[in-house]
């Protein structure tokens, strides 16, 4: 059982894990640093502890303590009891959930591993990615949509990112993802596994999204590329199909997370 | 030609119409009173007046003056022009794209005006939809994937709201639309203009998403519900199907922009 501690002083050190959220420089360096990660709002919490992830702290409204007493039951690290207008001070803002938890994170599986399950797989691959709120809300499309694996380039922005797993609705816990440093490693590895790379690209010899359904690959990786200039050039050709989710004329571009539930909708 | 007005004093009260963009309340109200929206980044601003708004007035950093000499060149409104620092003290906040203006708005079409075109109709009710980020995200989406009009419930957020038609890259202005009462007053038209209204609900007793699109309905319009709750239950009594995008056991519910997506795609 979580140990509860009521807080007097918000600048007691032993809440060092949730100082500042909104500061992503100072955030990116103390949880690399520390390997560990922030959950926000009950219900992202719970998915984190759910997902077997190790709790370091939890910091509390009161009227949450009961609401998590489940997950406070199942830990025994300690449970920071404060205020809303406290949690504000630490946490920097106003959180309109008065619930946070830090976890360890785990190591991140092979490739390999990712892609060793045989027959039918769907592989999303996020190719520098920056924006922590697509790529949450990829996750939960990814889990609500049966793909498999999740798998990034050195620059796509971290999953467990607060505002990332806020978007992901926690399914970035659950949903198996890696990194891997660049475009070529990771085409290799699918190449080996026998899983077919394609590019979601709007390149002018691509194949519409429809016609790479009737195809009925049983192993695929979808690549999709950053809001600005959409996948690189160099993957564009190294892939097997560059593939198009038709548009109506005048509209530049879906948004990435739209144009990543229409592919796995439409494949899976 | 629109007049080029260099500003000194952040203060100046011709800039009225651009500040304190982030205190929702006050945009709302200010915006309300005048009939004005704001355009944000010079894309959206183009966009704004390529769609036949009337600007009021620009305010530009210099280095987009040129970038936006076309626009500027057909309209006689002023445009201010000032530093980056200076724009952020007006705005209130710094803007990555220091590229502003305001137009007048136009007023809305008839709920029956927009569904008069015989033949293959789509159209998007959003019930209640209060995130102007998901609203944008909708009309880009909408407007990608051939959907010919978006009606909005009185309580849904306004879709010329700054950070809705940014997250729509712009197509918010040339999506028509319009707003309507509430849904028995939206239902009504519908089914005067043989429009089949459905909802996409997670409700027990619906059909698939996938079975809608094979039922070929020429005139189809679609309901989606709030973050939160989801379409209200009566409105889901009303409608002739609700329907499910099916998904992976374990996880809620798509994001209601992703939905709009999958909904539009598997239905064009
Ligand atoms: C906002 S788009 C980038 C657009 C970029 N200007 C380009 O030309 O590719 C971000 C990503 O979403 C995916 N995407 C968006 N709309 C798409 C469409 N209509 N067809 C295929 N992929 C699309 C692609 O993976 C793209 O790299
Ligand atoms: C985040 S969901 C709301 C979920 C809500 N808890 C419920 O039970 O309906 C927001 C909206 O997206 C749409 N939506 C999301 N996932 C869906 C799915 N799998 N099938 C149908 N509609 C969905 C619905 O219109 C829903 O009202």
């Amino acid at each position: 059982m979580a140990r509860l501690v009521d807080v007097t002083d918000v600048n007691d050190p032993r809440l060092a894990d949730f100082r500042d959220l909104r500061d992503v420089d100072l955030r990116v360096s103390l949880e690399g640093e520390h390997g560990l990660f922030l959950a926000e709002g009950a219900k992202v919490v719970r998915r984190a502890a759910e997902a077997g992830f190790t709790p370091r702290a939890f910091l509390l409204q009161p009227k949450w303590v009961d609401g998590l007493a489940d997950v406070l039951a199942a830990s025994d690290a300690p449970a920071y009891v404060l205020g809303e207008k406290q949690i504000a001070e630490v946490a920097g803002f106003h959180l309109h959930r008065g619930a946070l938890a830090s976890f360890d994170r785990k190591p991140l599986p092979d490739l390999g591993t990712l892609l060793a399950k045989p027959g039918k797989l769907r592989i999303a691959v996020l190719e520098d990615l920056v924006d922590h709120g697509n790529v949450g809300l990829i996750f939960r499309n990814a889990a609500a949509l049966a793909v498999d694996a999740v798998v990034l380039t050195e620059r796509t922005a971290d999953p467990l990112y607060r505002r990332a797993s806020k978007t992901s609705m926690g399914n970035v816990y659950s949903m198996p993802w890696t990194r891997a440093r660049g475009m070529e490693d990771i085409l290799r590895a699918l190449r080996a596994a026998d899983v077919v790379p394609v590019a979601l690209t709007l390149a002018d010899d691509a194949i519409t999204l429809d016609e790479l359904a009737a195809m009925r690959h049983e192993r695929l990786a979808f690549v999709f590329g950053t809001e600005g200039a959409g996948v690189h050039k160099k993957t564009e050709q190294q892939v097997d199909h560059r593939v198009l989710i038709p548009m109506e004329p005048g509209v530049d571009s879906l948004n990435v997370a739209a144009a990543t539930a229409v592919t796995f909708y439409a494949t899976r």
